[in-house]
């Protein structure tokens, strides 16, 4: 990535911590697995998004890591990652399965054998095993000899939990991105509009202001399409008077950020209203409650016990935060059976949602955890949205 | 998806196909898997496109299918769908692999036993194994009981070379959004802006025009990075008078398209303008060269010899066509090892990718195989784009 983004630096003392980690627990390599839309592992150690194919990085317990990738992103890795070594191996092809029949190709074993310096590995690591493919960890297995392989995510989530001064920089950017983005769909929304349409405007002035991409699909969500926790914006026509839902967010320099904001062109639903007010409240509720030292938990009960107070709790589906950075939702998640405390430099989004079954809302914003409480990174338009429009 | 995309009646034809085969092969159970970024399966069979959350659709050798899903997907699904019986397993959730500590969820055997009426599978057929995560697969295979479990990507690959009368209408939609986002490009392009910035005006005309979503992230790529095969928009920083390549499309009701076009701000190396040249031969030489009951070898053997008579043959990387649907990039390849023969109602992207080392380029359109030659969706701009800019 251009300047101003992670520092080479940063990436040297990433790898450092890791390899201590490992240490720790007796892994001698970590293979860190992920692809187009899961690239997170691959961000955060090689400054590699990979386009098509997919990738892993190699980290030895010393020494510098490799990234291996498929038969055709040579030039672009060699271009865009902060790796020198790099090998590539026939299973992280595209989905498609080419052939390449004349192309030499590297095996896993070469890798490993490259790293390890003449000593085999005892035990691999693989973090990413969630989302690997079948292939890649046949691959694996196949090179790994007698080693043992574990399951080690742990090793990078412990890591990414915890934001550098360069990283929360680049989520406030981020953020400031997807505000604007946020202000241009609501200055150009019409009923009469497709959903995919308004993302037209969202989307524009995100790569205007030079993200990189989306978070995940905009969300665009109009009538009982708003009561959908995972959706996209759809081919569905937008009324007037009708519940609207915005959630999106953008990729700036490998971070993410989001918003979430209900609202409605002409008047809302009187139910409804009453719904978003609540939104509101409870979004502040969970704010105030963010300080370093509380045990997630408390946070979560604090939510619960404003929502039974307000007689909404049957309207809860879950949050009210998770952890962000890289990827717009990564751990930890905020739940009732959380048992971690919050620390400063973690970062979260607040993202209340709530449904009534016919309609559904959401509050989103990012918020770091500061010594003394929480930087939220937008707080502008927690209010009832209600666009007058000709 | 909304009216105008894939009839319900082709859904189920679609369906009675694959069983058919299933039947010849002796595959009583086919799950078919997918992801946000590799929808192909799902969006064929079910009209799903998941968001986050990874999913498969299972078909059983008799009667209707199943969707299956994660633990967040469930109200997004039935709405957006054509299948009406879903099951959610934990193993479809989201890579960040949240609890749902007080979550009911079925397993495969569910699925399988609901499906199977009775009668436990002796063969399960998987399509889409290259894409599959490690825990997905293993919970099939802990749901499998004594039946084997075999690659079937086969099955839907070979239903899906063929294009139906709808698929073509909407291949042909996608291809005029794209042409004008493309059109979009070239208008508001400027020396000075990154590369990124130049996706803002295309992402914004396709969204305009109803697209769903880019087909791949686009390809804006100046100066040396136009040699990179697989690539994205990066910050890197647009130069007057060098090289500058256009590679992107979109998905219109499930269906992609694609251009690619060499061009520059002010004046073309001259060595590269060369190459330009010889690029939109290259192309008009396979197009003319694309006909039902050709083998696929002998339209990658013109193609050879042409570069081989103009002296370009070491520039050459892959090519010259790959297919082209619900994925960008899709079977079967157009390769010197190819074995079939091209049929009318295939589609196919000429995709004539030269590079130089310094510099590549690609010139890129979809096409229709018909009963007489190839219908071309997209034939503007095949040639030197030198733009005016002040």
């Amino acid at each position: 990535m251009a300047e101003n983004g992670i520092s080479r630096g940063e990436y040297a003392s990433r790898v450092k911590k890791i390899q201590q980690v490992m240490t720790e627990r007796g892994i001698d390599v970590l293979v860190a697995y992920g692809s187009e839309s899961e690239p997170q592992n691959l961000i955060y150690v090689a400054d590699y998004w990979p386009a098509f194919e997919t990738a892993s990085v190699v980290i030895p317990r010393e020494g510098p890591p490799a990234l291996v990738i498929g038969p055709e992103s040579l030039t672009y890795a060699k271009d865009s990652g902060v790796i020198d070594t790099i090998f590539q191996v026939m299973e992280h092809r595209e989905s498609s399965e080419p052939d390449y029949p004349d192309k030499a190709l590297a095996t896993y074993r070469d890798v490993f054998d490259a790293l390890g310096r003449g000593r085999p590995a005892a035990r691999i690591g693989i973090s990413g095993l969630a989302i690997m493919s079948v292939p890649v960890h046949d691959a694996i297995r196949r090179s790994a000899g007698s080693a043992e392989i574990v399951k080690a995510d742990d090793v990078l989530i412990q890591l990414r939990m915890r934001k550098s001064a360069e990283e929360i920089r680049l989520l406030r950017q981020s953020s400031a991105i997807t505000l604007k983005a946020f202000e241009a769909g609501l200055a150009n929304i019409r009923p009469g509009m497709e959903e995919v349409e308004v993302s037209s405007f969202i989307l524009a002035e995100m790569f205007r202001n030079r993200a990189e991409n989306y978070a995940f699909t905009p969300f665009v969500l109009s009538g009982n399409r708003t009561n959908q926790a995972i959706s996209r914006a759809s081919h569905k026509v937008i009324q007037r008077n009708e519940p609207i839902q915005f959630s999106f967010g953008c990729k700036y320099k490998g971070y993410a950020s989001s918003i979430g904001r209900p609202l409605c062109i002409g008047t809302m639903p009187p139910k409804y209203r009453d719904l978003v007010k609540v939104g509101i409240e409870a979004q502040e509720c969970v704010i105030a409650s963010l300080k370093p030292g509380i045990p997630a938990r408390e946070v979560f009960q604090k939510y619960w016990e404003f929502l039974n107070r307000k007689g909404f709790s049957r309207y809860f589906l879950y949050g009210p935060c998770h952890g962000t950075g890289i990827m717009e939702c990564e751990h930890p998640f905020l739940e009732s059976n959380s048992t971690y405390v919050l620390e400063a430099g973690m970062t979260f989004q607040v993202d209340i949602y709530l449904g009534d079954g016919a309609f559904g809302l959401r509050f989103e914003d990012g918020a770091l955890i500061t010594p003394t409480g929480a930087e939220v990174f937008n707080s502008r338009y927690r209010e009832v949205i209600e666009l007058a429009r000709d």
